[in-house]
């Protein structure tokens, strides 16, 4: 008889953003002229830059004159080379370094299976929920949360002890702060002398503005011998539709003696045929000089919607943190659970948020909006606060 | 420290298909300008039909005007439903039974977490690769090679004892057979009686013409109990380059107790993203009135040239294998290792093929040619037939 993946079927909750559409959907059912406010999944509001979508359309015509069928399964080389170019060559990281993927999930998923069960994981809490769902379907792997909290500044610090995987994210989904270079190089410093794999997730890495913070981990020295990084179009380039993100597992990372590099490889070669032509054609045109001046184009409107509600927000009182290298404003509301006050933007004012604590119990009193939207969601917004801060202050 | 898997680390065999290509790539260094004609990774020859070329430039238009971001992860409901009227509703599957994915392999990986570990798994022998070596990249699991032999039509024989998960293939890759529907129903049997999951990938479906072979395992009573069927763009439509599938897994499917349908679905929303608009929205035009009458006469030219390589090596006397329901001729070769034979054919006479033992230690003595080839090669291959006889008669 078959037997069950006991992890996998034990995983109880359901998933975060199924029950965040679930709550929209019922809410459309008892009001189905709600003019809902979508501050929730962080999901683009922005058609595709011109320039890709030419890309795309260039790409089609290529395969319906010539043949193009299976690539490599890392990814073709002009994409990697562009990558590394743009990104990656002033850190010694070279394109044999850079692994195409149909987007960061793939990638986070993939990285888990190279390393062996019951690991003594650290996770960041709060957290995309994929890193703790995914460590809970395997095996019964030891976790450490890693809190991040409003009085160290939302900054993760390493535990006095050893781990095997820890997972950062940086700018950092969902309280919107993204780590600075030392709260980093403590964290090199620390998988150095731990021996520990870093698996850090950069999705967010277009939206820093900042000088002093680092947009990729190998800005940090010995990094390349402890980090795998993900990185994806999906945000910098408003691909969620599309599907494109890579990894970088530099040719000097080792995990007991063992190389990484080659070990992803196999993992590709068994596993994969490679990511649609028409992706990376895409990525490719994101990539070139009309394509990066469109798409920090968008980046840049994306912030200002972001500066603007964050704005709009403190100057009603309330306490945000965020918004600044990052998507992503975390608000804090005392008084009331972060479902509560979910519940109370979404079926009263018909704002659609995310409630921190879906993110882990560390974002417990808090809530996320995301900064994905036009001006005129904004505007909307911005007029609905006066009624929120009144239906709060009734409850609290 | 961190600790490595053990398993896919121990994988020492190179993965098959990288493999033939630094054969070829180590012929082309000493021999540029060998005019190689290459049957072998199953790749298409043909450009992409003008219908899906269309859709995609539609869809590309659409995600330049209006923002198209992330698709349910299982799939847009159009596409699943034109999948379920055109191939399952006559056999009681819905829409809500397929799941949209990149490919094949993406979802027999996926297939796997769904089971505990260390199971008894049995694997056809020869078989496309990824069964083995996914398997034993994972752990300890039992495998039961099940082989598939000249003397039964390479049709395969449940064993007498149960397992607990088997993966099928028809048509068959490599053998080119296809499992009749009485062999089909053998297994079926035999998987309800053992309470075993059959993985059946059905890649190549698009090529069976005779009526009596079955085309799905669902045409089966008592399939939907017992199997998870995959299925693929790739050959049906070209889509290689492209990245779109999708896997049954039926409602009344058990293992443990457990429905396995809503458990793949957890999983989708844990994993994935979905898979991109574009590749979508040109699986829909591929199965528009339009998109089905193409790429059936890209199938039937596919089929037509196998046709022609079978009995060309026919009648120079080589014994010679499937080409009927399948795009693979698997020729028979004795005296020499079959990748004594793939050497022979590569650097003496530049055919590119695929040794069988390749696919799996019961595919020794045979090479497999592809059907996914223009006219133009196919005549050329036709005329090297009689040197490749006699260098053969030389050697054996």
């Amino acid at each position: 008889m078959a037997e069950i993946n006991p992890y996998l079927s034990n995983l109880s909750k359901k998933y975060l953003f199924p029950l965040i559409e679930e709550r929209l959907h019922d809410l459309l059912l008892k009001e189905p002229n709600a003019d809902v406010i979508r501050l929730g999944v962080g999901d683009i509001a922005l058609p595709l830059c011109q320039s890709i979508v030419e890309g795309i359309k260039q790409a089609a015509d290529e395969m319906g004159t010539n043949p193009h069928g299976y690539g490599p399964c890392n990814g073709f080389s002009i994409l990697r080379e562009r990558i590394a170019k743009l990104e990656y060559t002033s850190f010694g990281i070279s394109s044999d370094e850079i692994f195409i993927s149909d987007g960061i999930n793939a990638d986070v998923c993939a990285a888990r299976e190279l390393f062996a069960r019951n690991q003594k994981i650290g996770i960041i809490d709060p957290a995309y929920p994929l890193y703790l769902d995914l460590t809970r379907s395997i095996d019964n792997s030891e976790i450490t949360l890693i809190p991040l909290l409003e009085e160290n500044g939302f900054l993760p610090i390493p535990p006095a002890t050893g781990l095997n995987l820890v997972y950062l994210c940086s700018p950092h989904n969902p309280t919107g702060t993204a780590m600075t270079r030392e709260n980093l190089s403590l964290w090199v410093n620390w998988a150095l002398k731990h021996q520990a794999i870093l698996f850090f997730d950069a999705a967010y890495q277009a939206f820093i503005t900042d000088n002093d913070i680092p947009k990729t981990i190998y800005e940090i020295e010995g990094a390349k011998k402890v980090a795998i990084e993900f990185r994806s179009f999906s945000k910098s380039a408003g691909f969620t539709g599309l599907r494109l993100g890579y990894c970088i597992v530099p040719f000097e990372l080792q995990a007991s003696g063992f190389p990484l590099n080659p070990l992803w490889q196999k993992r590709q070669d068994i596993k994969t045929n490679g990511v649609s032509y028409i992706s990376q054609m895409a990525g490719i045109a994101a990539l070139s000089e009309k394509g990066l001046q469109e798409t920090k184009e968008q980046v840049a409107l994306y912030k200002e919607e972001g500066f603007r509600i964050k704005a709009a927000l403190q100057a009603a009182g309330f306490t945000c943190y965020g918004g600044v290298n990052a998507p992503y404003i975390w608000v804090k509301i005392e008084g009331l659970s972060s479902w509560d006050v979910f519940d109370l933007f979404l079926y009263k004012h018909h704002i659609l948020s995310i409630p921190g604590v879906g993110f882990g119990k560390f974002g417990e009193g808090f809530i996320r909006l995301s900064s994905f939207v036009t001006k005129d969601t904004v505007d909307k917004f911005i007029l609905r606060i006066p009624q929120i801060k009144e239906s709060l202050c009734e409850l609290i």
